[in-house]
């Protein structure tokens, strides 16, 4: 039975599987095991939060994907995924966190039951619910298969995003819109840190103009002061003070589709060096923008940008954007390209990034930044919150 | 410089860096990669959302843990962990999600220069952060070295709570509590599922008596009627109906320390057949408790619990419990002992677990659970939210 609910049509799915044989034929594997939670969902529709215990999605050379996880899990795959209930196999639940046996041994069996036990079999070898156990269970039960390193296979395939697919991010967007504004109404100095992060989850939950709000796959990142010398920081319950910059990264996330954008919060006439470290975020964005079209190169954004910063007087010695859309914890990037030197990742239009050209200064942190969507003939900022510092009181 | 918060005091971590160096002798390994979170915060102090990326913590057989990660978290570890500075190792951003070199290579070189190339390495094979790909690293770059499985051995020196992580823990009890009293407080018939998430939300982070609210390992689960027969699916903006069982999976969490607990509501007098079940499982779960005290076995609970709820017409094919305490996503379990059939892991006074007694039925789920702590001679609940369904109205 086809869910009320799944979020694409079953003509979208048919059409990613198609490409992802045609990525697989290229890489050469017949079969693969998509261990991704957001290649499984963008695959096959499942959607819960199943993924601390071994699982996948399976891919062969003809017929449905096949979704294989612990017993229970597989009830929730009957209600979320397109596939027929004889598609759906769940595994017994004394596998799960059990030193003497392995779920990949049960896997093992199933692809075996397939006829794939001498096949190529492609593997997400760096992909975070695929553990090195995991491999080398495969690996022993499977002695005659023939194992592909097929990392990022499913990602690549998802970079260029469908109309429903921005759709979908176009109202993430307006969500991470109305938590900088929650911020900006509900913050003061005094304001104990967790409260403020209350309110920006209510807003993320809630939603807005009728659409509801999901779980972002990174919780807000809110340091102030010294902190924000640090990107990763979350929070506590330290007040909010005058004179210190906060910043909040953060993302609105319409089912599991990602909007992130960061804003830098301060309370009152920031000090001349953050105006001149905006002021120089602003230019090379600007820069950065001007290359963000079909054709050019991911390392395009990044060259004009960091030209621009460095000329400016300003470092940054990481990467200033990645891919985003369908994600679960613990990451919201699609881990394809990034915005560095040296990639030469072609533009296309209907990708979407994470413009993230954040400056971790000596005493503070400074984050304005955007998702963005490379159109037909150039690139089109999907928030509109205004840019620049975010200045109170 | 030592942080001001830091969650623990310098002796804490020294005992348990001894305790830890105790185990390593156990399985023959001379230095412990640490990939799992919770295990690099409860060594380090380290805690941060950066384990998106590759880091570890590692224990030498002398001298301080060692931290190493992205450089950009190299700046967060100085403000969150105990040590000194030279004991913070960042490797540079190049090697985030690039398919031309993997960050292993770089935590290789820092096991060599500091003379472990050729040492008995051990590794938490089947963590979630510790990929397939990252063992391949290591074992090319560092053909010398012996490598041990030591998965979930910093987890087992956890088992056992301290007197200052058992108050972490009734503080994330009572702000579990005050998130079921929300929930019965807000949910009404017509009111939107995401809404209410919204609610509870606030209500986890916010905190209660002046403990702030930390993000929960595990999102709310909250689903109703029919996908309450499966365990981990968690919501939309469907309306909340009446004559429909929504149960609410959820977690109060104080500095990373975890209390779940769940509640199944109604509106109006359940149905007889979930009365039924209700009494089942609280006579199940007295059953268990009663053999919740020091020298049983985890089995022994799952046992008494089992027996008792077949006596009673149900079944249940699933673990019934799993220890709790310090955790990162996506789990807020421990990964070590469960309880059920066949283990024979021995109760201490101090150990934690989430009784989890939930059954799936064939129309809606039914959860009321309980994180309970092992005291000198029996067992407590360390919530005080009332037993039994959640009934509205």
């Amino acid at each position: 039975m086809i869910p009320s609910n799944l979020p694409f049509g079953l003509d979208e799915y048919s059409a990613r599987l198609t490409k992802v044989r045609a990525a697989m034929q290229q890489v050469g594997c017949d079969v693969l095991v998509v261990t991704d939670p957001a290649n499984m969902a963008w695959l096959t529709g499942y959607d819960g939060w199943s993924f601390y215990v071994h699982q996948a999605v399976i891919i062969g050379p003809s017929g449905p994907p096949l979704w294989w996880g612990r017993a229970m899990d597989a009830l929730g795959a009957l209600r979320t995924v397109y596939m027929p209930s004889d598609a759906v196999f769940g595994y017994e639940d004394t596998f799960v966190q059990n030193p003497d046996k392995h779920p990949m041994e049960d896997l093992s069996r199933l692809l075996s039951a397939q006829g794939w036990a001498n096949a190529r079999i492609g593997l997400e070898m760096d992909n975070y619910y695929f553990t090195a156990a995991a491999y080398m269970s495969l690996v022993q039960e499977l002695p005659s298969a023939i194992w592909v390193n097929a990392n990022v296979l499913v990602n690549w395939q998802r970079a260029v995003k469908s109309p429903t697919e921005i759709t979908y991010m176009r109202r993430a967007a307006k969500i991470v819109e109305n938590m900088h504004a929650t911020i900006l109404n509900r913050a003061e100095p005094g304001m104990k840190k967790n409260e403020l992060i209350a309110d920006i989850y209510h807003a993320a939950i809630a939603g807005v103009d009728g659409h509801w709000g999901d779980y972002p796959s990174i919780v807000p990142l809110a340091p102030s002061g010294k902190d924000a010398t640090a990107p990763h920081l979350t929070w506590d319950d330290n007040e909010l003070q005058a004179g210190e910059a906060t910043f909040f990264e953060i993302a609105g996330v319409y089912r599991r589709y990602h909007a992130p954008q960061s804003r830098t919060l301060f309370f009152g006439e920031p000090p001349a060096k953050y105006r001149t470290a905006e002021a120089a975020v602003m230019e090379a964005v600007a820069a950065g923008m001007e290359q963000a079209k079909p054709g050019n190169f991911a390392e395009d954004i990044s060259n004009a940008f960091n030209a621009t910063l460095n000329r400016l007087g300003f470092e940054k010695d990481s990467r200033c954007g990645y891919p985003i859309g369908l994600s679960y914890p613990p990451d919201w990037g699609e881990h394809t390209f990034s915005l560095r030197r040296d990639d030469r990742t072609v533009l296309e239009p209907g990708m979407t990034f994470h413009f993230m050209p954040a400056l971790w200064l000596d005493d503070g942190g400074i984050e304005i930044t955007e998702p963005v969507l490379i159109t037909e003939t150039s690139a089109e900022y999907l928030c509109t919150t205004p840019r620049g510092l975010m200045v109170k009181g």
